[in-house]
Order: structure tokens, then sequence, then C-alpha cells
């Protein structure tokens, strides 16, 4: 499946439901960050060697991809509604970023706040 | 360009500029709730006509575009460190939700909680 | 109870629990990105109004003010570690937005990104 | 000045904007969400101790200072306008999590998913 089979797959389940009008642009990107907050549940308290462990546990590793499944889910229907290329959009946004930090000033350094 | 490419061009990227050492599932899991922050001030305080309006205007549609593209690739480096197929999940998670709502109980009902 | 005597209560909760060694900054504040998540599910679907009607609920009133509790405790937690005063900081920060935003100019627009 | 008496400056400073109209619970919230994804700039990529040193300075002291206020702020005039208490909240809150954590079962772990 690619992102815009994803997408179809998406207008169609909200269709057969009646939920196109819930589902606004406001609406998605609240979701987006009810979904972000699940994901953050997993690396709320571990060290990196724990959360790495727990991402590996069949468990841990379900509920993990579910939850980015679900970020994945809503990031594409907002995209969709908004009729947004998230790839071409995020292959701009690479370009760019590849100006803004170039490797030999930026090699190893969390001084720059965005990366 | 598909969701592979993205992620390997996102390993290229970080690997020439010595950010493996950041890219940590914590820290990636932060960056998707800062990027979904900075998506929200776009649906903060306008009415759902407002945001499409604003979504319209070509400086509205590129800050929108470039915050979903940053949420897509956090999104997309944090699956890639987990070695979590994106729409292998998205797909399981559809067809789950297709048996948790079905269409003909949920139709144009936001009673329930999650969808 | 005031904030301070709140702090000093969280303080004592995490000792007893031996429990200071996972409260880092950066714990916290994801806690708080948890939290927030779990608050904005309440107002996910809904329109002004449904909210409105669902807040007033018992079990709605009950959900919705233990999800603003929680976002309070990591909140006074954070800001206890980090040696932060809230109250004087909110303070200084609404004389800065009294200036940001004199009555005369903004009233009624919602064009100001940020209020 | 207390909690309540921020919430009192905070309507004033509404009524003054005409800015009641926008703050809505759907709006509030998303406003919190839009603060703490800004919080989380300070703590998204650095160690502990590197985002302490950060948190030490006068200028990341004040910036962080401020995005917690932001915090304090929205959440004080979310629970303003749902006429919840919140402090009343928060200790009914660590009530119900000091039975729910038994000092003795949980001290020193991180194996409870919630603290």
């Amino acid at each position: 499946m690619s992102i815009d089979e994803l997408a179809g797959e998406l207008r169609r389940f909200a269709a057969e439901r009646d939920w196109d009008r819930f589902h606004t642009p406001k609406n998605l990107a609240i979701s987006l960050a009810v979904e972000v907050g699940e994901l953050l549940e997993h690396v709320q308290w571990g060290s990196d060697a724990e959360i790495a462990d727990h991402a590996k546990t069949p468990d841990g590793r379900a509920a993990i991809s579910e939850e980015l499944a679900d970020v994945l889910i809503y990031l594409v229907r907002l995209a969709d509604i908004l009729d947004v290329d998230l790839l071409a959009a995020a292959t701009a946004k690479i370009a760019a970023n590849a100006e803004r930090y170039p490797a030999d000033e930026v090699r190893g350094s969390s001084a720059k706040r965005s990366r």
C-alpha cells in the first residue's frame, strides 16, 4: 500500500460511517495530538535502554506499532482533507533542511535547536 | 518517493551529520509532539470556515504543508529506528477499526470516543 | 491548598517512592504532553455545545477534572524541579501580553496568532 | 497571587479584548498542547545534564519560565471556564494516586506505567 492508497481507504472508511462532518482540520489535528500523547506514554519514564527493550517485547512492539499507525492515519487523513501531498512536502522540507544544516557545520552538535 | 525511500533519505541525512545519537525513540517522540504543537497553532483559534480559508492562502498553505511534512519526517524516522513498517501497521489498524466500528452501528455518531 | 503546598506534597510523594530519579525535566515535560493528550480526548470530536454538555454530566465533569488535575500536578512538579515560581512567571507573562495585545487594537480579533 | 486571583486576572484580560468567544474548551485545550509543545523544544535533544545546564543559563531559564507560565495560564483559564477547582482536583488526585501506588510496593520501580 502507498500513502495515496491509504488516503483512499480512509476516505471510504469515513464516508461509509458518515464521519466526514467530524473530520475537520481542527478535530484531526487534535486527534494527531491525542495519538502522539499515547505514543509518548511508551517513552515517558524509561531510560533509552529500557525503552529499546520494551520496544522489542511482543506486547511493547505491537502497542507502539499501533500508536505509530494511528499517527500516520490521522496525518494522512488531515493531509488528504487539506489536499497536501505529504511526500512532496517532506521532500521539499528535507531539501530546505539540507541547506539550513550543512553537514560540515553541524556535525555531531545538538546546539541547533531544530533538526 | 515512497515512505521507504523517505526513510532512507532521513537515514543518510542523520548519518552525514552524526545525529544518530540524538535520534532516540524518546527524543523523536518528543519531536513529533513539538511538530504537532506547531501544526495546532494553525487551528488554535479560528472557526472551521476561517481555518479552511487560511489553509487556502499561499502562506497558510505553505506553512501548514511544512508542519505536516515535519510530522511525517519524524514519524518515518521513529518508525525506521524501531523497525516498524508504518503502512503495514496502518493497514492492520484500519482492519481492526472496521471491526470495532461497524458502519451500520456508528453511522453519523460521535458517541464512540475514538475514530 | 496553595501551589507551594501542592509542590511540597508532590515532593514528599516522589521521595517516599524513590521516584525522584524518574522526575527529570525531560520526563516530566513528556508527562505534561501525555496528560494534555488525555484532556484533548474530551474535546476531540464534539461541537462546542456538545463539549459543554459533556462537561456538565457527572462522569464527564469528573473525568475532565482529573485530567486538569494531572496537568497541574506535572506542571507544578516540573516547575519545582526547575525552581521556577509559577505564579510569578504567570504574572510577568500577563504583563507582557498586556503590552503585546493592547485591548484597543486587538478587540474581538482572532488575527493575532497567539493570545 | 493565588490561582483564584490569576483566574480573575485572565477573566478581565479576555473580557477587555472581547476574546471570550475564542476561549472555548476546545480552543483552550489546543492552546495547552501548543504551549506544552513549545516547552518540549527545551528538552527535545539534550541529555539530562545538558538540559539542567540550559535551564540554569539566564536565557534558558527565562524561556522555560515563560513556557511554564503559558501552560499555567491556559490551564487556569480552561479550568475557570469549566468551573473546576484545580487545587481541589489535584488534592483528590494525589489521594487516589497514594492508594494506587502504595509506597512499599512501587518504591524505585518504573514498572507502573503512570506516576
